[in-house]
């Protein structure tokens, strides 16, 4: 399989992303802060991948395609294309029998995690998936305090739905604190958030 | 979310994936046979999803994206980006705490499904998610004879090894009628497909 890239250069799609965002609203400062959260999960999923550990993989940027073209001997072309809203969350996969679907995401606050890092679209995604009893969970990263948690997906979304009533704008990093769970960064993956995903799990099973 | 399209109307992604592969090798004539296989999966997913029974999505096609430009006033173009290939299946998601992962393939053969139609990467994909207790399989549509089957990702993987010693170039029907699960079509959803995967799930836990 031959891919032609400029230069001979992979593009960074992470980036592409980044100048999305930039495109569509001002320009947030998020991530870029000694590390790239997304590249550091993507890492780690790698790692658990080539260790047999789990199968977890980033879902492609859904990219609506307009134009292509054809050029003789050489690959196809997209000349025109846009950007869509993902539908779901971006990482799902298998872990030992479990299906395993989250987001990761990143901010420079200190204090708390805004809830305009989520879509509607992306609650109810969650919602759906903890309906067929699929593990489902936030990866959050402040870059500030260099502290990562996993937080669950009932968790969220129950604050989730509290805030469309109360109108609170974030997740104190208190409550973070009390409900979710550390992750220590470590060597290999540099983010083990299956350990905390190990944790909840089991702490799940003493409950029900 | 506002996305612009030209003339407002969105183009058909799966249309675009067709073009590619024309572009990539002779035009197969797959699909288009009174019944888009691909779009009719697609339609299935949408009903279970509805219907809380499943939460399955097919992964959007892989971009490797260049150039992007940002109009004022209006979204962001991608002007240059190329077809990636997909490192798992097309679809995967969750079923009552199960994970599904499968890719849906048709031919226009009516004796024997052609093992071309995969890739190595797609039959690792297949191994490392069966070696963490997921649920992968096939769906194959035979549209000369208006047949579709369901059929497991252990039988995939083991006559794909033999394939490669014998140099078998396909999977006789024969075998699909004896080891796979025939799917009826119906109406909602059209292609039932996890009525097979409730008879696969209940045949291996007997074996087992």
């Amino acid at each position: 399989m031959a891919f032609h890239y400029p230069n001979g250069t992979p593009y960074s799609n992470h980036e592409a992303i980044t100048h999305k965002k930039q495109g569509k609203k001002a320009p947030t400062q998020f991530g870029k802060r000694g590390m790239d959260f997304e590249e550091e999960i993507n890492q780690s999923n790698a790692y658990y991948l080539n260790h047999n550990t789990a199968v977890i993989h980033k879902k492609p940027t859904p990219v609506q395609i307009v134009k292509v073209d054809y050029p003789r001997r050489s690959a196809a072309v997209i000349k025109e294309a846009y950007f869509r809203q993902a539908s779901t969350t971006d990482y799902n996969g298998v872990y030992n029998g479990y299906y395993l679907d989250f987001e990761a995401k990143e901010t420079k606050n200190k204090t708390s995690f805004p809830f305009k890092n989520f879509h509607q679209h992306q609650i109810k995604h969650i919602q759906n998936c903890l309906v067929q009893k699929g593990i489902c969970f936030i990866l959050i990263w402040f870059s500030s305090l260099n502290r990562c948690f996993f937080f669950s997906g009932e968790d969220l979304v129950s604050y989730w739905l509290e805030q469309e009533k109360t109108g609170r704008k974030s997740l104190p990093l208190s409550l973070i604190e009390e409900l979710g769970i550390e992750i220590k960064l470590g060597i290999a993956p540099r983010i083990p958030y299956l350990k905390a995903v190990e944790q909840y799990i089991s702490t799940r099973s003493i409950q029900s």
